[in-house]
C-alpha cells in the first residue's frame, strides 16, 4: 500500500462486513486532505439508522458528511473541491435508490463517469460485490444484481486503483502488480 | 496476461455480471483461431433469450454457436477440431441442466475431464462461483451449490490456467505467480 | 506454500464447497504433528450427519476428533497441547451456534482471541465467507451475516497467515507477498 497517496479515482470492493469501508477510510485519512463522506444510504428504518451512526462515530469529527441518494454526479462536482478528498459509500445503495426511483441506471452511471475527470480531488468509491451467491428467486433481485455488477465493472474500468477486501484484508486487482 | 496464447484448458470463474464471459471471449479472440461458442444455456423464457442474444451480439459474426445443455463431453469431442478454439459458457448452467434431468453430476464431470485430453484445440471454460453467500433455505439450492462447487474444483484441478474475475478485473489463481 | 510449516495461527476462508477444509487438512497433515479436529458442527439432521461423516473419512484414522459447538476457547485451551496441531472447522457454524444459544458473539470472539497466545500448538481456523451474495430478506440472516463477517475480520487480524480458497485454489491474503 502506498501510504498517504491516493490516485484520482479508486474503488474498494467487498462483501457485507468485509471491512471495505474501514479500509477506504484509512486510505482517505492518510492523505491529510479534508475528508468528505458522501453517503448514498438513507436512514429508512432503525437498523439502517444504527449502522449509519456506527460508521459516523468510527470516522470521527474531522469528516464532513454529505447525503445524496440519487444525484451522485452533481454531488461529486459540488463536493470534490481542491484540498479535499471524497469517499462515496456506497455505489450499491446508490444503484438500489436509482432502481426504486425508476431511473435509468446505465445513463446515471455514464453521467457519474463523465463527471469524474472534471474534479480536482481524489474520489474513493466503496461498493459491494453481490453476485457470488446462488441466483436469487425473484426477478427484481436478479435485475438489481445485474445492475450492481455492471456499475461495478464500469467504475472499475475507469478507476486508477481497485481493491478487493475480504475479512479486512486487501487484494489489489488494479493496477496488476 | 499472455496475449494470443491459450493453454490446452483454462477456466474463468466469477460471479454474476463479473465480466467473466467477456474476459474469456477476449482471450479466445486473441488466439486468431476459429472461435466456437458452446452454449449450455437454453432460452426457456424471455429473460434468458434476451441475455443469450446480448452475448451473441457482443461476440460478433466470426463465432460459430453450438448449443448443448447436457452431453457436454460429446459436444466438445465433436467441436474441438484443430484450428479451432472452444469456449464453454457455462459450467454452472450445465450442472443445473444435469440436475433437472436427474443425471449423475459426478459421473458426467468425470466424462468431461476424460474427454479433454482427446481433443486438439484449446478449451476455455466459464463458470459461476455461487458459494459465497448465505446458506440457501431450501435443500435443492444447497445441493446445487454443492454440485456446482465440486465441478468447479474438479475442472480447476484439471485446467492449466484458472482466473477469478471480479468487476471485470482478473486475479490469476493458477498457475501461481 | 511453505510445506510442513504452520505458524501459530492461520485462517482458511472460502465459500461452500470451495475446498477450504481439504486445503487446511493438507497443511495440518504436512506438519507431522498429531492432528486434532475441533468440530463446531453438530449432526442435527441426516444431511449434516452425512457431511460430517464424509469429512471424517477423508481425514483418515490418525486424526482425533473433539466436538464443541459453543465453548471454543476452552476447547482450544484443553486440546492444543505441545506436539499437536488443532484444526477448528468451522468458525461460521460456531457463530451460528452462539446466535441460536443467545450468546454475545463479540464477547465470545474476544475470549477466543485471548486464549490463542496461551497455547503451544499451531491453531488452524476454517471459516466461510458468506457476505458476497444479495442482501438476505430476513433480519436474522442479515444479523448472522454481520456477525460472521465481524468474527472473520477479528480472527484474520489476529492470524499470522490468511488464505482465500476458490475452486480448491489458494490466494494468500496475509502476509502480503
Amino acid at each position: 500500500m502506498n501510504s498517504g497517496f491516493l490516485p484520482a479515482t479508486s474503488l474498494f470492493l467487498g462483501g457485507a462486513r468485509s471491512g471495505k469501508s474501514r479500509f477506504a477510510e484509512e486510505r482517505v485519512h492518510a492523505t491529510g486532505l479534508k475528508p468528505y463522506y458522501l453517503a448514498t444510504g438513507r436512514a429508512m428504518d432503525d437498523e439502517m439508522s444504527e449502522r449509519i451512526e456506527q460508521h459516523r462515530q468510527r470516522r470521527g469529527k474531522d469528516w464532513e458528511t454529505v447525503e445524496e441518494p440519487l444525484a451522485l454526479a452533481d454531488a461529486i462536482l459540488q463536493t470534490a473541491l481542491p484540498g479535499r478528498v471524497v469517499l462515496v459509500d456506497c455505489l450499491t445503495l446508490w444503484v438500489t435508490n436509482l432502481m426504486l426511483a425508476g431511473a435509468d441506471v446505465g445513463r446515471e452511471c455514464e453521467s457519474l463517469l463523465d463527471a469524474l475527470p472534471e474534479v480536482d480531488a481524489p474520489i474513493v468509491f466503496v461498493s459491494n460485490e453481490v453476485g457470488l451467491g446462488i441466483v436469487p428467486d425473484n426477478r427484481m433481485a436478479r435485475d438489481f444484481r445485474d445492475a450492481a455488477g455492471l456499475v461495478n465493472q464500469a467504475v472499475a474500468r475507469h478507476c486508477d486503483e481497485v481493491w478487493f477486501i475480504a475479512s479486512g484484508l486487501p487484494l489489489q486487482l488494479k493496477p496488476q502488480r
